[in-house]
C-alpha cells in the first residue's frame, strides 16, 4: 500500500527576534503507511502556543527540545483516526495529542493519545478550554494561586487561551478579577463573559508608572493573586500593587519570548519580601497527572454554559504560520486554531 | 525620684544613599524614673541589623514604620532590669525585645519582654544565633526552602548572622552547601566551621556572568535551594543555575538597600518558569509563632557545638552608628553586636 501525499509546514531558518513568514515553508511530503500496529492520522485541528516560540532557539535549554531546521514541526492538535493497525483504536475515532501539528497526515503507533468525545464540546476546545490552555489555568490557579472568596485577582494576557480560563474560573470560586487585554473589543467580551469585575486596555498606558495607578485605582486593598502571561511592565505594575502574603502565577512572559537580548527583571522584586509574597513559576506538564481533577471540574462548567471561550479561527494548513506569528501581536482574541481538514464530528 | 542620665543615638537625617556617620548623634538624655508597672531598663547588648536602612526611608512604604527625625532611633537589644515596679519582673532578671536598642537606659511596661536564660548561651547570643536572625535563617530554611538530603543549597551573605546559620543547618539536614562571602578570611571559616562544601569568594567574580560560571563548576546538577541575602548579580546567576523545582528563599537583598533609584532585576526571571521554581520573600514576622520550636531545635545544636557563631564585637554605645554603617561594607563577620554596658550575667 503506497503512502499519502500531504503538506507540512518546515522550520527553515531560526527567527532573531520577532518570527516571520520567511521562516516557515509549506511543503509535499509522503506520509507512509501505516505498519503493524500503527495509524494513519488525519489532523482537523491544530493548536498554535507561545511556548513553540522557545523551540525556535537552537542554543537555549528549554523544557522541550528546539525544533529541526528543515523538518516538519510539530505540536498539539485533534486528529482522526483513518486507517487503523492498532487494536486501541478504529478509523472514526478522534484523540488528541501533542503531536499532528503542522501537517495534515501523520502515522501514530497509539503512545501519547488521548481519545476525545465530540459529544462533550466541539473538537476545536480540546486544544483551548478543555485542552492544555485549560489545563494551564485550572493548575495555576487551584494550585498556586488558590485565591479565596474576596481575593483580588489580576490576570494579564486576560483575553488569550489560558488568561480568559484564569478569570472566569477565579470569578466562579468567588474572587474579584481585574483583567488585562490589549483592545477595547477583548475588554469588552471579558466584562461581559469573561468574569472580570475590571478590564484594563493595557495599550493606553504607556509604562509600568500609569500601570501601577490604574491598578491602584482597581485594586486599592492590594493584589492578592496574579496570574502573569506576559512579563515586563505588567509584572513590574503588579509587584507594586501585591497585597502581604500575595501570590504569583508565572505562567509565560510573551512579552520577552522574541527579544535577541535579555531585557531587566522588574527593579521591584524586593517588594516581594516586604509582603511576604510568593512568585511561582510552572510549566503546565508538572500537572499532566491532575488532567482528569481538571476536566471533571471544567467540562461540566463549559456544558453548562458557566465558562465561554472564544477561538480565533485560521482555515487551512498554509495559514498556521499567520496564525503563530500573530500570538506576539496581540492579534488573536482567545484560541488562536487552525482548521487542517474538514471537521466532520 | 529622679530620672536616669544617659545617653541615647538619634538619627539627624535620612541618608540618601550608603548611611554615614553625620546621619546619627549621640546625645544625653534624661530616663524618667519607672512608675508604677514600669521598669527600669539597662541595655547590656544591642543589635544592628539591615532591616534598619529601610526605616530610614520617610517615603517608603515598608513592615516597619520609618524613624523619625530628631528621636532615638529603636532596635532590639537583650537589657537586664534594674529597678521593677512590675510583678512580672525582677531586678536582675534579663530579657530580649525589640525595644531598647540605640540607647543605655530605658523604660518598660513589661509588653514584648522574653526573659532569656544567660546558662543557656551567651547573653549576645540572642540577639543572633539564638534570635532574630536565627529565627529567621531557620524559618526560611524549614518553610521555605525544605532541602531534601542531597539537595545543593546556595547561600549568600553565608558569612553573616542569617546566612551562617543556614549555612550550618542544611548541612545537618543533609544538604550539600555552596556559600557565598566577602573575603578568603570568611571563605575560610565557612569550610572549616561554617558548614560549607564550597565557598565562593564573590569579590573574585566581576559580574553575573562569571558568578554564573563558579556557581555552575560549584553546582553541576543544579541549584536546588538559594537563601538569598544579597540580590543583584548573585539573584542572576543563582536563577542561571537553579535546578528543575527549585526553591528560593527571599529573605534580603543588601545590596539595593541604599541604592537612590531602584536598580533593575535579573533579566533571567524567566528561568522560574522553564525549571518550575518557587521564589518567596518573607520577613521574619510572620514565623513568630514558631519561635518556640525554633529555640527548642537550635538551642541543643548550640549547646552540642554543632552549630558554631561569630560576632563582630563594637564597644560602647557611640560605636553604634560605625556597627551599622559597616553592615552595607561586609565589614562584619558574623552577627554585629555592640556591648552598650557591662555584661555582668
Amino acid at each position: 500500500m503506497g503512502g499519502t501525499k500531504n503538506k507540512a509546514v518546515y522550520l527553515k531558518s531560526y527567527p532573531a527576534g520577532l518570527p516571520g513568514p520567511s521562516h516557515f515553508e509549506t511543503r509535499v511530503v509522503e506520509t507512509p503507511a501505516p505498519r503493524d500496529g500503527e495509524m494513519l492520522m488525519r489532523t482537523v485541528w491544530m493548536s498554535v502556543d507561545p511556548y513553540m516560540r522557545g523551540r525556535m532557539r537552537p542554543d537555549v535549554k528549554s523544557y522541550v527540545p528546539p525544533f529541526s531546521l528543515d523538518q516538519p514541526l510539530d505540536g498539539g492538535a485533534v486528529s482522526e483516526v483513518v486507517e487503523s493497525n492498532n487494536s486501541g483504536f478504529k478509523k472514526g475515532d478522534y484523540v488528541v495529542a501533542f503531536q499532528g501539528g503542522w501537517k495534515e497526515y501523520w502515522i501514530s503507533n497509539g503512545d501519547g493519545l488521548t481519545r476525545v468525545d465530540p459529544g462533550l464540546a466541539p473538537l476545536s476546545a480540546y486544544l483551548g478550554v478543555l485542552g492544555m490552555p485549560g489545563l494551564t489555568a485550572w493548575a495555576g490557579l487551584t494550585q498556586i494561586l488558590q485565591p479565596n472568596p474576596g481575593d483580588t485577582v489580576f490576570v494579564s494576557g486576560a483575553a488569550g487561551a489560558v488568561g480568559s480560563v484564569v478569570c472566569q474560573l477565579a470569578k466562579i470560586k468567588g474572587a474579584r478579577v481585574i483583567a488585562s487585554a490589549g483592545s477595547k473589543e477583548k475588554c469588552d467580551w471579558l466584562l461581559k463573559e469573561g468574569g472580570a469585575d475590571v478590564a484594563l486596555n493595557y495599550r493606553d498606558y504607556k509604562n509600568a508608572g500609569a500601570l501601577t495607578k490604574a491598578l491602584a485605582e482597581a485594586a486599592p486593598d492590594g493584589i492578592n493573586c496574579y496570574f502573569e502571561n506576559v512579563g515586563g511592565m505588567h509584572l513590574e505594575a503588579a509587584l507594586n500593587n501585591i497585597a502581604f502574603g500575595a501570590r504569583i502565577a508565572l505562567c509565560g512572559m510573551i512579552s520577552v519570548y522574541n527579544n535577541t537580548e535579555l531585557e531587566p527583571g522588574p527593579p521591584n522584586l524586593a517588594f516581594l519580601i516586604a509582603r511576604s509574597a510568593k512568585m511561582q513559576g510552572f510549566i503546565v506538564s508538572i500537572y499532566l497527572h491532575l488532567a482528569m481533577q481538571f476536566a471533571s471540574e471544567v467540562a461540566p462548567l463549559l456544558a453548562q454554559g458557566k465558562i465561554k471561550f472564544r477561538e480565533s479561527v485560521y482555515d487551512g494548513l498554509d495559514e498556521a504560520p499567520n496564525a503563530f506569528i500573530g500570538l506576539f501581536h496581540g492579534e488573536n482574541f482567545g484560541k488562536a486554531v487552525i482548521r487542517v481538514g474538514p471537521d466532520r464530528a
